[in-house]
């Protein structure tokens, strides 16, 4: 059977930031810091925009994957951070779903809150903590369209057994995203016209 | 720049298909009879869920690309057959984004209506037309987990200038869902702990 291997998408130097660092172990927000520092490298090689995730073992704390938003250069609209780190997660321990009981299984770290699609593949993906850096009022002030969400999406998660803590590293998160709009990057939000 | 070309996921069948049909123009009910088809075609071949999507340009009804369920196959619990349709409509038109204005734009026709992740997928595409086979609880009533929408998830597309019709040929789409669930199919909802 073919599989494809997500990692095949990821930008050069995100290839060598993989293979320097996985199987490393983070804890607290060493975690958060990791998926902001993905988000500026990703501003800086100018491959994509100002959003980062990364997938622990819960308990050890061991980087499993990480992610960065790709949507430009793969011309993919669905290469969200999050979902990118999901993917190789998965592919890693070829496995379609991460779900594991208790303290055993897997976080997702981002430096944003997910958008609406990526909502929706945290769910699937069997993740059971999610941690967020800049909120989504931040995503938007910054000019990012994060989609229609459920309103309670949080206690949607919740209720699913997905444990969610948001604002870690605000602040940070935040100057990143700020960055971004501020050196003129590509809102590559729905319905932009293509060249 | 190397670019991840999504169509190397496909199975054997599927991209066979795809070299026999892409290109050729289909119209009304035909369009969503290939999805249905290509849900059938997944169960029969054993490479997934039973689940098709297709992307047509909506004018001329252009096949230009096709989709079916590759969960468990892809380890890639992203893999619904309606990302896969948009991911390759959007590689092989060299772009993160489908939209045209007016009814030059393309339209996603898919046999079962999407998850709450497709949901969000599909506003980030700029297709302008979502058309629909089975309904949320036809998927529900076979077993499948749709995740959380937001409540008047047709009316968010619709503010956005997505048109949507559901229902269309839902007997023969509903066929399908039941019989891949009275064979015993995997149903790999969130929460499957991997093997």
């Amino acid at each position: 059977m073919e599989l494809f291997d997500p990692e095949l998408i990821l930008p050069g130097w995100a290839k060598d930031f993989a293979e320097e660092t996985y199987g490393t172990c983070f804890s607290g927000y060493d975690r958060m810091r990791l998926a902001i520092e993905l988000a500026g490298l990703n501003i800086s090689h100018k491959t994509g925009g100002p959003f980062g995730a990364a997938v622990f073992d819960r308990s050890s704390g061991r980087l499993e994957a990480i992610g960065m938003n790709l949507v430009v250069r793969s011309n993919c609209s669905h290469a969200h951070a999050e979902m990118v780190a999901l993917a190789i997660a998965e592919h890693r321990l070829s496995s379609f779903s991460l779900f594991r009981s208790g303290n055993s299984g897997y976080e997702l770290v981002t430096s944003s809150e997910p958008c609406a699609m990526c909502f929706g593949a945290v769910v699937w993906s069997g993740i059971t903590s999610l941690v967020c850096g800049a909120l989504t009022e931040d995503a938007v002030a910054a000019g990012f369209d994060e989609g229609p969400k459920p309103e309670k999406w949080v206690e949607e998660l919740e209720k699913r057994g997905i444990e969610v803590v948001a604002g870690i590293l605000r602040e940070e998160a935040v100057k990143v995203l700020e960055s971004y709009t501020s050196e003129g990057g590509i809102l590559y939000n729905a319905r932009c016209e293509r060249d």
